[in-house]
């Protein structure tokens, strides 16, 4: 009984911390084509700077946490032009995308900040090193 | 005994599976206050867009695989201006990132893509949502 114990203990310990290998499977292959990667760009209008910044923020870590599909949302403030926003998003694939379009949190988002941006630019990207992607984006 | 094993298999169980929980810690506030992270613009030659697609492939996964303080390179080609190159990096703080600056495989790709650079711009930027990214970053 004592080695069936042991055993058990050893196999299930073993399935517990047996992560996946950090590298591209058929599946990721498969998956990255899905990929919708972009950099948002962002010029705020003057004067709705901390309104803009609190509501991004929210949406952000809302779809992050909430949204399986939302592999990315980083927004970063660019140092020089501090008005200037850019936003790495990544969603698995158009499905995602769409799905998050209609989340109460981005609606809420999208119609609050109309009056506070002054431009936006979504600049379609293609991942060049997708194989990485295993490496650094958790929910990839 | 077989109580003391099917206790010590849950606490070893238990342990294995116990992940770090997704909110900010202190010590990642700390963190987030030393990390570099910028944008980096490229606009390559013509004529080099292949070679320089092959070296940039290169040092980013490189640079992921070994450099334990390279949290993100995560090089994009532009769709609608495929020599244009942005690449989204995030180093843990500047120790790291002069690490990085002296490795060979850096060094091998700056060197061998001085030709091929037709414009190089780094865009600094600040996270703005640093307690979403270790929902979003694997090292972080």
């Amino acid at each position: 009984m004592k080695k069936f114990f042991t055993f058990l203990l050893a196999a299930l310990t073993f399935a517990a911390c047996n992560k996946p290998e950090a590298k591209m499977t058929n599946d990721q292959s498969h998956m990255t084509k899905k990929l919708i990667t972009r950099i948002a760009e962002i010029e705020v209008n003057e004067g709705y700077l901390e309104e803009y910044l609190a509501a991004a923020h929210n949406v952000g870590t809302k779809s992050v946490k909430s949204e399986e599909g939302v592999i990315c949302i980083f927004p970063m403030q660019v140092k020089d032009s501090t008005n200037t926003i850019r936003i790495l998003e990544i969603y698995r694939n158009e499905e995602a995308y769409q799905a998050h379009l209609q989340t109460p949190h981005f609606l809420e988002y999208k119609q609050g900040t109309l009056h506070m941006v002054k431009s936006l630019q979504l600049v379609a990207t293609e991942p060049l090193a997708p194989e990485t992607m295993p490496l650094i984006f958790k929910k990839y």
